[in-house]
């Protein structure tokens, strides 16, 4: 695998969709893709699939298409999701209960592994098969696991004092369910759950 | 504001990004912004951002920078987040509580006005200030309350039968929570939340 130069960050955010379209290929039973076809499935060229593909290698034969499993492979590995990666939930309300239960993680590298709230109401009762934990020992739970990815599923005036401490205790990808922007220093790095994008992306076409 | 070709799908989903990102700069303060400067923030590229504001008319003078508030509304106008939606919650578990009580609809023409569920038990409680109506009653409830946007917050298992009852109902677009990919009929729409999307962007990083 050839990488030269940084590739850009928006080819690396359609990564993960390359890999989920390829993940119900072959729940599908498809053995094999050509980049019209996901071009078709995904709304995005097959020039740009080639293209972003070629950053990484040479994964297809010319007019033979992309052997599915190992594109699959080969995606998987380019974005570190071949291993298990410990995540902390930081918020134990309804949204971090529906978090904590969401089917979604299954087989897909990702792990909570502690959920943390301020609610002295909270803290020590179970939420599923976790304890609730002080958001005060944060930092020390944090390296005493190897957590690597917090989850955010706190109200927006909470979120960027989580955020703080989640940067503090030495966590780099959060992922923020809270409408609000939250600011981090250089390096660590924040995604948003956004649902308003997601529907303004629909309205267009109304 | 010239619209002589379709404009393609991907160009559509980056405009509600420039959208937030222009009113996060409006609650900023600032008044003018350069597409270097949003490219910046959005790790998009100023070519890209200009080619893809180019497709709706001329927003920018050169080397004058984009009036924000102007192309604010113009992509607002354009996404049609200028008016009213109205929306259908499906399910009214701990998802639904958190989808149903989200702060990040406010101010962004997104307005639930019914939640639905299958349960005998959570059928005509409340949940906030909505009153939780049976599944059974959602094709009348949509052609009379005038929902045009459905939020699909229900088990995998349950989703696509969900779905399906919405397409018939008339639904045209879908947000799906549902850890899983739901066939629909040509001319329904479907945006997923999807975490691990987001969670994996990042990992390349790590």
């Amino acid at each position: 695998m050839s990488e030269t130069k940084p590739v850009p960050d928006i080819v690396i955010g359609r990564l993960p969709i390359y890999l989920r379209a390829l993940n119900y290929l072959l729940a599908e039973g498809q053995t094999i893709t050509a980049s019209k076809d996901l071009a078709l499935r995904l709304g995005i060229s097959s020039a740009q699939i080639r293209k972003d593909l070629s950053h990484f290698g040479e994964f297809g034969k010319q007019g033979m298409g992309y052997d599915i499993a190992h594109l699959r492979d080969q995606l998987r590995s380019i974005l570190k999701a071949d291993r298990v990666w410990n995540m902390a939930l930081i918020g134990a309300g309804d949204l971090g209960h529906a978090i904590a239960h969401y089917a979604g993680w299954e087989g897909k590298g990702f792990r909570i592994i502690c959920v943390f709230d301020n609610n002295p109401q909270k803290i020590g009762r179970n939420l599923g098969r976790f304890q609730i934990c002080d958001i005060a020992t944060l930092a020390e739970r944090v390296r005493e696991l190897e957590v690597e990815i917090a989850i955010v599923a706190v109200p927006a005036q909470a979120a960027q004092s989580v955020v703080d401490k989640l940067v503090e205790a030495g966590i780099g990808a959060i992922l923020n369910y809270a409408p609000i922007t939250v600011k981090v220093p250089a390096g660590v790095q924040v995604q948003y759950i956004d649902p308003v994008i997601h529907l303004q992306r629909m309205t267009y076409y109304l």
